[in-house]
C-alpha cells in the first residue's frame, strides 16, 4: 500500500435517521397505522435509548411530511404525536421547494401538469358531482369580474384547477396536481404581474376556464382533456418563456444542477 | 357571552418552523439556490435570534425532502449545509409512507401509475437512447432467467419501469413515476410470495417486457401506452385485489382516513 493512501471520513449514521427508519419500518410492516400514537417524547427516548432531541428531530420530518399530525398541547394520555394522513400539504411544500431550486425546468412543469389535468379532468367529467360542479361555478362568476386583481385572479385560478383535480375522484392525482400548480404559485404570479396587456390575457384565461368546465359538466372527457391541455399549452405559450424565466424563485439564477 | 362560551388552546407556532418559512422564503424569492450554503449552525442560531436545536430540526426536514445535501463533516468554511436537489428520495419517502398508511387506496395508486407510466412510454418512445435501450435489454435478460428468486425479479422488475421513467427526459414525470412504483414495491413482493401459480405469473410478465421494450425501442409511442396500460392493468387483476390488500403495510388494516 501507498503512503499516499487517502481516507475519507466514514459519514456518521445520524441518530435521527435511525429514529426515523425505526418508525418507517413499523408503518410499512402495517404495525403501525393512522390514528396509532407514537410514545411520548421523553419515554420513546428511554425506549430506544436516544436523545430526546434525535426523537424530536424525526418528528419534525415527519410532521413535514404530513405522515404526523401536530402533537396536541399538554402532556396526558393524548400527548404522543398521532399517525395521521394528509400527503398533500407535504407534497406541495416539497415539489415547491425543487420547482423554486430550478431541479425541474419549466417545460418538464409544463408536461407534467399537462399530463395530471388531462387525467384529472378526463375522470372529472366522469364522476364530479353537483357539489363541485356548484364550486367551480363559483369560482368563474368570481373571475369574470373585470375588476378582480392579478393577485386574487391567480388565487381563484389555483382554487379552480384544485377543484377539477378533486373532483376526479383520485386523491392521490389530485394531490399531484394541486402540488404542482401550487409549485408555480409564485412564478405565475410574478409573470402576471410582468404582462403589459393582462386585460386580453385574462380574457382568454375566462374563455378557456368555461370551456373546460362546459366539457366537465357535460361528461364529455375527451373534449374536457382536449381544453384543458390546450389551455396549459397556450397559457404558457402566451405568458412567453421569458417572462417566466425571468420571475424570481423560478430559475432567476443559472444554477447548474 | 354564556359562561359555557369554550377556550380552546391556540395553536402554539414552533420555532423551527419559523426557521423553515424563513428558509423557504429566500429559496422562493430566488435569493438562495442550489450550490449556496445555509450558515454554519452556531452562526446561524444567533443570526435567527433561536436555538440550535431549532435551526437542526429546519434542517433535518430541509434534508428530509432532499433541498440540503447532508453537511460535510467538520467545522471549516465549506461546514454548513449545501442546497442541493435531488427531488426523488424525498418525494418516494414521502408518498411510500402514506401508501403504507392507507391515505391513498390501491384503485387511486393503479390509476395514477397507469396514467405516469403512460407519458413516460410515450415520451420514452420518442427520446430513448441506445444507452437507456441496453439498460432495459439487460434488465429483460436478467429477467428471462427461470431461476431469478421473486425477490430480485420485484426488483429488476421495478428497475426496469424507472429506467423507462428515467428514459422519458423528464425529471418530474421520472421522479413521480419512481416514487410511485417505489411506494408499492414492499406490498407487490408481499403479494409476489403469495401467488400459487409464480411461473405463469412471471412468464407473463415477460411477454409484456419485452412487448413494451419493442413499441419503445421503435419509437412506437400509442403501442406502448397502450402496452403499459394492458400490464399494469393486467397485472393487478391477475394478482388479486385480495392478495394485495391483505400484504402488511398496504390496507393491512381498515383504518378510516
Amino acid at each position: 500500500m501507498s503512503d499516499a493512501a487517502e481516507w475519507s471520513p466514514l459519514p456518521r449514521s445520524r441518530t435521527y435517521e435511525l429514529v426515523l427508519e425505526a418508525i418507517e419500518e413499523k408503518i410499512l410492516s402495517g404495525e403501525l397505522g393512522v390514528g396509532d400514537r407514537l410514545p411520548p417524547e421523553r419515554d420513546f427516548a428511554e425506549m430506544l435509548g436516544v436523545s430526546r432531541s434525535a426523537i424530536r428531530e424525526a418528528l419534525r420530518v415527519l410532521e413535514a411530511q404530513g405522515v404526523l399530525r401536530r402533537p396536541r398541547v399538554g402532556t396526558g394520555p393524548d400527548s404522543g404525536s398521532m399517525l395521521g394522513g394528509t400527503a398533500s400539504i407535504g407534497l406541495s411544500r416539497l415539489l415547491r421547494m425543487h420547482v423554486a431550486l430550478a431541479n425541474f425546468d419549466l417545460d418538464e412543469i409544463v408536461e407534467a401538469r399537462i399530463i395530471m389535468e388531462r387525467a384529472s379532468v378526463e375522470l372529472a367529467a366522469a364522476h364530479a358531482d353537483t357539489k363541485a360542479l356548484a364550486r367551480m361555478r363559483y369560482l368563474l362568476d368570481r373571475m369574470d369580474d373585470p375588476s378582480v386583481p392579478r393577485e386574487e385572479f391567480n388565487d381563484l385560478d389555483t382554487e379552480f384547477h384544485v377543484t377539477l383535480a378533486e373532483a376526479a375522484g383520485n386523491r392521490l392525482i389530485a394531490d399531484m396536481t394541486t402540488a404542482i400548480r401550487g409549485a408555480i404559485r409564485r412564478p405565475l404570479l410574478k409573470a402576471f404581474e410582468l404582462l403589459p396587456d393582462w386585460g386580453s390575457v385574462a380574457g382568454g384565461l375566462r374563455r378557456d376556464h368555461h370551456a373546460i368546465y362546459d366539457a366537465v359538466a357535460s361528461g364529455d372527457a375527451a373534449e374536457a382533456a382536449r381544453r384543458v391541455e390546450e389551455h396549459i399549452r397556450g397559457f404558457y405559450h402566451k405568458l412567453g418563456r421569458d417572462a417566466l424565466r425571468a420571475a424570481p424563485g423560478h430559475g432567476a439564477r443559472d444554477h447548474a444542477v
